[in-house]
């Protein structure tokens, strides 16, 4: 793999780049939709074709226990088996252990658990993860780290981030081709000193790119994006930076300017199979009976094939009827959201107006959110309540929002 | 609506007809995908028009309870509203009442019943029903019936068949127009005195075509193919014959033979979605142990889009982990051999060789029988029991096979 730098917006330093990997090139800021269990949800890959996505990330955990990495590597890999010919990263594994995985127990050699889908007992190291991600074929692949939860005593952090660098230095030797790409993981939680020792000691083993792990798991936008501000330009310059699991717009945006490239989320797919519609005017959730008599599209800026062609009253009928062309429908109209949004990100950056672009969103954003309470909720008849604003309410959820995101994603 | 007669097969009788619709023109035979609520579950309309489907059936007593028909027509029409903009027929809801509803009562005026959805209260008569379909905007709408179970006594039946005839004038005095097409429902359950009634009856109320129906519901395969031989000749040459709920692909084959124009089942829709495929090997179950390492397409005769990027190994594991796309790409290679079937008997016809090509067809069918005890379920790992034989053992289910029909599909 190759990273190429095209461009440092001399505005807000939003990165303009491109990945050259042995199934294509990608272009960066790149947002990738979830592949999780070799498949982005309710989409085909024609599907994802046609809204222009160049890079997906699949589930290693997931892959690993079915159909299992050693069938798909016999079967021609994991490009083949989904018939995705374009670039595909694959995360360690590791994230799904934590939040997924029954008696899992962390010990210097690795990380043992019982599968949550039958209660089998697996084992997974260093070395073991890099061989399931070879043997998956992935373009990109990320070293095993620990993701420590939110909140966390500084000790603790401390303790774990040294474990991940034990760890990210036996995947760098057991991987030491450049293709797959290695990434390594920057640690640390919320405590800039463990950022800072993480980042640069991550940096010294040498990665094809880094990413930013144990963000947007409960902590406060605020703190994410001090964290995001003060380790970024700790990172190489001619390297990508991946900031991992982060979905809302107006985070992407903010990341963009913090000069991130890669994202990845279940929001746009998992939002999309609730009702919980994007939009230029926010977000809609589609079960509202609010809509059930209204002829427009669920966004009149959009040009999706679901706005191009079926009414609000169509897709709410879909949803309330449980029909699967509903499911389909709306993710395919939010996943064309993000494209779009990440395409005019790109152009803005290559225009240098991409603080002017960032702004104008943002300005529409609060704008939305003075009209209506919240940007993320606009409908109040809607079932679905209002993002939590803390990570305490974050939290409820398993100990924390991204938790559920391998099981459902 | 006009229906031209093209051709008539000198060996079998099977006929080559074209309907000519306000939207659009229909080759014959033709096979109708069940749009049930207003959606081919699983597809986008792009999907069906890019397996070349024509017309597609809808029920009115889905629509009807949801969302109903007033705001369908609203928003202006079921064309518009689902966005499928080439012909629809619509069944007159009867038959669903008499599957699906609660405390359901016939008397003369027509039909009460409670909705299964909310227990809510209801009443059908002839002229309702013809409003129904008017109100949605259908190009061939169909007259109330009843629908005799089967099996069921002479008696019963013969004061049935008045009844449907009454209600059958009084359709067609509540509809004096060619568009949409009314078309009238020939029953008599497989008494052919009865159904000899019923048809010239039927004829002599005079309909823009004719439909048997009361078949499939149970009795075996020979006294379908009696009933459809004994039937079809009293029906005017010159108008379209719609054979109602049969679907296997045999069977077809066998009605297109004895002067059947149009077919309509959830076969392919819902065995998609139950992992059974049809392939020209016999059907298979995509679930069973056996495909999990499989490389090879469903089907290596087949051209659609599932058969040419996907492995039988990929599609079970998308059945295995209950991902969406499974259903999808199920469905539409299910329907693809329905309409590259439907395709091979108007070419067959046009070229005056139907009969060589349903002799093959079934022979190849009888073959794989031989090979493997039932053509229906060539997967004897799977878990899909065999195709029932007798009447018995399908009025297992809710009195019968076809009453399933209208709640799952």
């Amino acid at each position: 793999m190759k990273f190429e730098l095209l461009k440092i917006d001399p505005a807000t330093g939003a990165r303009r780049g491109r990945l050259h990997t042995p199934h294509g090139t990608v272009e960066t800021p790149v947002f990738m939709p979830c592949g999780t269990q070799g498949t982005v949800k309710a989409l085909s890959p024609q599907e994802l074709e046609g809204e222009g996505v160049e890079l997906i990330l699949c589930n290693t955990y997931h892959l690993y226990l079915r159909p299992g990495h050693e069938l798909i590597a016999e079967l021609g890999g994991l490009h083949r088996f989904m018939s995705w010919p374009h670039p595909i990263l694959t995360d360690s594994g590791g994230y799904q252990v934590y939040s997924l995985a029954e008696l899992r127990r962390i010990s210097e050699e690795g990380v043992s658990f019982q599968s949550h889908l039958d209660g089998s007992k697996h084992f997974l190291s260093p070395e073991k993860v890099i061989e399931i991600q070879q043997a998956l074929g992935s373009d990109i692949i990320m070293a095993l780290d620990e993701c420590a939860p939110y909140p966390a005593a500084y000790e603790y952090v401390k303790t774990s981030i040294e474990l991940t660098l034990r760890w990210a230095r036996r995947c760098r030797e057991a991987h030491t081709s450049r293709n797959p790409a290695l990434f390594g993981i920057v640690q640390g939680g919320v405590f800039p000193d463990l950022r800072e020792r993480s980042a640069e000691e991550t940096v010294r083993i040498g990665f094809e790119g880094y990413a930013l792990g144990g963000l947007s798991v409960g902590e406060s936008k605020t703190q994410t994006y001090e964290v995001i501000a003060s380790t970024a330009p700790m990172l190489p310059l001619e390297k990508p930076r991946y900031l991992m699991g982060l979905g809302p717009p107006e985070d992407l945006l903010e990341a963009v300017a913090l000069g991130i490239d890669m994202f990845d989320c279940v929001m746009p797919t998992r939002h999309g199979r609730t009702g919980s519609l994007f939009t230029s005017q926010g977000r809609l959730n589609i079960k509202a009976a609010r809509y059930a008599k209204e002829e427009g599209p669920v966004d009149p800026e959009c040009d999706c094939y679901t706005c191009r062609h079926f009414s609000r009253a169509y897709l709410r009928h879909l949803f309330i009827t449980g029909e699967l062309l509903g499911l389909q429908l709306n993710t395919l109209h939010n996943l064309h959201f993000y494209q779009n949004l990440m395409q005019q990100v790109r152009r803005a950056i290559e225009a240098e107006t991409f603080r002017e672009f960032k702004a104008g969103f943002l300005a529409k954003l609060m704008q939305e959110r003075e009209d209506n309470q919240s940007w993320v909720e606009v409908d109040k008849g809607g079932q679905e309540g209002r993002r939590p604003r803390s990570g305490k309410v974050r939290m409820k959820n398993k100990g924390s929002t991204k938790e559920v995101k391998g099981f459902n994603d």
